[in-house]
């Protein structure tokens, strides 16, 4: 393997052309092929390669990649590309099954590419098709072929227009008619609407449903997911009863569409019903296997634990990209210097440094993360598939979904933060929507609120950390440690002190969030990325000349994570005096330091092909101003004269000719 | 007035309609028509009035506003635009001169409206239209009517390809010839072609190029600004030698046709420098007023300074915007509540209003400090205009200066976040292009980036801080006043070990930025608002209703501004024990609390009305989910079946046909 990992590496990871980045290039503690291997292993390196051809090589992938059509232009052309991805064969349906992280990659891939793109493909194939494997039973197996031939085309629809993150308020109903065997799918108002369901807009036959769940005489058994048809697949034009349609233009993502509908009475076979968490008999008795409610409710939504998941792998995907554009433009931007004569990369300044290396630091720690996470998250499945019901695979259960919840909220606004960041350290360029850092923010934003908000997100973790505590379970023991403990301490008192001073439940809760529960949770999940990736890069495996450079990015982004928490410290006593706070500081900028001349082969290991990263003040040969300027000038209308020039030509204004007689 | 106040409020501040949002109307703790005409006086609350009222009577102004449309078609609008706002008269020239507080009551109305067409006007008549008037003399006045009547349309082009912020590297040069008494401009090469020009990417007709002026034998004598014309007025074709385009799509204000400019030996008369800070006379001898090349040099550039103030008024109108809109969605989206049967609003959770009402607290502080720096900036140009040189004026100049460069860090900061804020604390709604957080956010970006990169700017700030030190001069004296004189002293001392340990000038400084001459600055004009906001609402003329709730604004500003610095304020040992920081964030919660009943009422007076606002989510008759189901089913095609249906119906992938045979 190590052996032919040299040749084979010639292959799969070309040089990069000559130019003005050679500098720092040449300058790197280390091989970035090798971390690259290291990192990724042939194999997934292989398949990136593949992906990434398969795009580049066809003509309907070309750039631009469809942020500049008029809205319609763009889904057609993102349905396109969609049904495109089925005919690449990309990955095979009995490959997905045995290597999950494959899956997990391809769907990054075509995010990297473009997050329209690889949202289309995922929420049907993956979401879509997930919540029928894994919700339902053999009998609705038959829909999951229909998939792959694009016979139907799925979305999943629980969001309604007056309901997102309280689920359990969602207002859908499932009236089930024993004399026809049909479950009734109801829309009560407008209100109830379903609503933000990408791909329902203009593309899906079929929805996963979520309603409320009624049987005669037995009242109202909760939320349950259905497959209502919405459309026919003959004719996209919808059902009878279902009123379909657009949402209309949103920050990014315009490539997917989003859609709502509105249920009229609409009658579905008992068989649609996805009835792993409860069923009705064709009487109409609602069984389950479940004792009560609340394990039936997690079931029913056990899904978006993964959604979840995978949210952090694209939100660090959208890291990656930010950071690869943003330090590649400042390996090569030079504006002043130590003379008037002399400009130096903006590198080398101390503030671009602190700038934007932790966000590099934290994209290497938190894609490390979201892998562990995710191979967690498979092994979890796994076991119940196999129907492992022991206490261990349910404490497991517990602890991923809090882990899945705080770090979706963790990732995603690291990288909404350090997008804005490097937007801004690229200046006015970047500004410009062909270098691509407005799309990255405007298709990461949602990461941050979709599959729950993120800071009622963050309660879940915090409340499965105070349970540990209620249980005396071990809690986690060093500066993060002693956070992580004072915040749980600090949080578990003052939810006690607001319920002794008469608050209910709903209020102390509510009333714990800000500066405890809140910065609880976030601070267990940085102090466990941390960790992890500490964990990940001081193992004997690590090649001797990569060790360097690997400890410095986990001690850059465990030092920057903890230095948000400063004032804590120094409040719950962990510090005192002045040097403490400033050794924190000086040792933030001596990694920043130590790791300026790596920063570039850094991008190097994660940055996609030129194609895919498309943005011209980023790109693999450092030649800014060529790059920047020949786009300009492509741009097909850039030195003609506006058509309207007539109206500035002859018609000249008025004074006053429009003034109101007011 | 006083007496009249109750009755012409009346007419100019019109009730609200009743809907969802009368509960919190009627808990507010005073009259927002009090507090509007206290806050704005009833001749600006007219003019206010009259100009949102042209808007929406006009149908030329009809929403959408037109970030929908093709780029071509939305420029075109946003031109007729423009020129109607001449056509309407809403303010003269006179007024122009004798209120420049109208002036900037004008700029933002049209950018509460739209920011492209705000930046459009405000580029042509007030920066290329004050660059002549400020850095020329009588024989540039000529064009000033033109403007006017729009024979010409101006731009401002310092900023090049290569260089930015340093001003100083500029590289078009204007050699002079005495034998045709003309100077010739010319771009030496691609990397200094003007870019990123407002205005000259389709319509401008002039610029004012900066460029370095040479003279037979006299060398060079730095940074001078030149009219030079770019197009023919009569076709909008280029002029000879003018190499002149548009650089495309940015991440917002797409209305703005910016522009790139290259110069091929193109000659202009001699009359055409502006020739304030220096001339140049016919035989080719440069003569100037300025003793040293620095003076001149700030001389030539303090245009630049009012637009920074400019770009804080901007800043603070997209946060009172963005506030408007997500408190407003705040207080009639229900979600989750004590019991299943109850929702209450999501804006009575103390998360909720502590991500919000701080951000509603600083649009107020932040609004009238940016008012009362403009105020300074009129007085001192109007010193300038008069050539008052005493002392007093150029440390006024000095001291404007440095809060200039500071402000629009913090207020544009302030307004991205805030925006961010506002639109993840509107949940998915947030997300939907229709309610204008996401056009904020791409309008409000560039605030952070042109008239020099924020962290750069603030770097000004210290530098005078800094110097103030050396000259022992009174430094403010409480806790931010206490935080100031730490972080000035730390920042003093860190430089002076920088140097005594063998660094440069150039090094030290830059080595002092992070942690240190930043965090200086940015305190120090925290501290400013703070203390101009604590001042404007307590002194004796409010009117004694107001008293309570402007109080707590100025409060909340001032605790959530100072909570930033918690960490510092431990280690350098004003803050000791656990109490002080948890008072600090018990107070704030504490504020946010009182002020939530208030939060309508405060966004009731800084909100413009609805057409302006142009937010489903945000209106005024707080009908949520009608004003969002609305304009959803207005869109024209939400309904209607994609026109690419066949693609789907009867186009199906056949796996692998695609596959690389690689």
């Amino acid at each position: 393997m190590a052996s032919s990992s040299e040749g084979s590496g010639d292959a799969l990871l070309p040089d990069f052309p000559r130019g003005p980045l050679q500098a720092y290039r040449a300058r790197a503690s280390f091989s970035w092929k090798e971390l690259a291997l290291f990192l990724e292993g042939e194999d997934m390196l292989r398949l990136k390669k593949t992906i990434f051809s398969a795009l580049e090589d066809d003509p309907l992938f070309a750039r631009p990649g469809g942020g500049d059509l008029p809205m319609e232009k763009y889904r057609e052309l993102n349905f396109l590309r969609c049904r495109r991805v089925f005919e690449h064969d990309l990955l095979r349906v009995e490959d997905m099954l045995q290597s999950p992280l494959k899956v997990w990659a391809l769907v990054n891939c075509l995010g990297m590419y473009d997050w329209s793109l690889a949202a289309k493909f995922f929420l049907n194939v993956l979401v879509f098709g997930s919540a029928i494997y894994n919700s339902g039973s053999e009998r609705h197996f038959k829909y999951i072929p229909k998939i792959f031939s694009m016979e139907i085309f799925g979305c999943f629809a629980l969001t309604e227009l007056s309901h997102g993150t309280n689920t359990k308020a969602i207002r859908t109903t499932a009236h089930y008619d024993p004399t026809t065997e049909e479950f009734i799918i109801h829309s009560p108002d407008f209100e109830a609407a379903k609503f933000w369901v990408g791909n329902m807009g203009k593309t899906a036959t079929h929805a996963v449903v979520f309603a409320q769940l009624h049987t005669p005489g037995g009242g109202c058994h909760g939320l349950h997911a259905f497959v209502v048809q919405i459309r026919d697949p003959k004719t996209l034009l919808p059902m009878p009863g279902v009123m379909v349609g657009d949402i209309g233009k949103k920050l990014g993502q315009n490539g997917l569409d989003n859609g709502f509908a509105m249920f009229h009475q609409v009658r579905i076979p008992r068989q649609d019903l996805l009835n792993r968490a409860g069923d009705v008999t064709p009487e109409g008795t609602y069984v389950t296997p479940f004792k009560d409610d609340r394990q039936r409710f997690r079931m029913s939504l056990a899904s978006l634990s993964s959604s979840r998941v995978s949210i952090v792998g694209m939100s660090v995907v959208n890291l990656k990209l930010a950071v690869s554009i943003a330090i590649r433009f400042s390996a090569t931007r030079r504006q002043f210097g130590p003379t008037d004569k002399e400009e130096i990369p903006v590198l080398e300044y101390q503030m671009q440094q602190w700038r934007l290396l932790p966000y590099l630091a934290a994209a290497y720690a938190l894609d490390h993360f979201s892998k562990s996470l995710f191979l967690d998250m498979v092994e979890l499945q796994q076991g119940r598939l196999g129907k492992d019901a022991s206490a261990g695979q349910a404490e497991l259960g517990r602890e991923i979904h809090a882990l899945a919840s705080a770090s979706k909220p963790l990732a995603s606004w690291t990288a909404q933060r350090g997008i804005q960041e490097c937007r801004e350290a690229c200046g006015g360029h970047g500004y410009l929507a062909m270098n691509r850092l407005g799309h990255l923010r405007d298709d990461n934003d949602p990461n941050c609120t979709y599959e729950g908000d993120n800071n009622v997100l963050l309660q879940q973790t915090s409340n499965y950390l105070l349970s540990l505590l209620a249980r005396r379970a071990q809690v986690p023991l060093a500066a993060y440690e002693w956070l992580v403990c004072y915040l749980l301490r600090e949080s578990d008192q003052k939810l006690n002190q607001e319920k002794r001073s008469g608050s209910n439940d709903f209020e102390a809760r509510n009333n714990c969030q800000v500066y405890y529960c809140r910065s609880l949770a976030l601070a267990f999940l940085e102090l466990t990325v941390v960790r992890r990736f500490h964990e990940h890069t001081h193992q004997p495996s690590v090649p001797p000349p990569l060790r360097a450079v690997l400890r410095r990015l986990s001690a850059l982004y465990g030092l920057w994570s903890l230095s948000q928490h400063t004032a804590l410290l120094y409040r719950g006593g962990y510090f005192s005096g002045e040097q403490a706070g400033k050794m924190i500081e000086t040792a933030i900028l001596d990694l920043c330091s130590q790791l300026k001349d790596d920063a570039v082969a850094l991008v190097d290991v994660i940055a996609p092909p030129d194609f895919v990263l498309d943005s011209p003040i980023g790109r693999a040969d450092g030649e800014l101003y060529k790059n920047l300027w020949g786009t300009v000038l492509q741009e097909g209308k850039a030195l003609e004269r506006a058509s309207w020039w007539p109206q500035f030509s002859a018609n000249k204004p008025v004074i006053g000719s429009s003034k109101s007689k007011l």
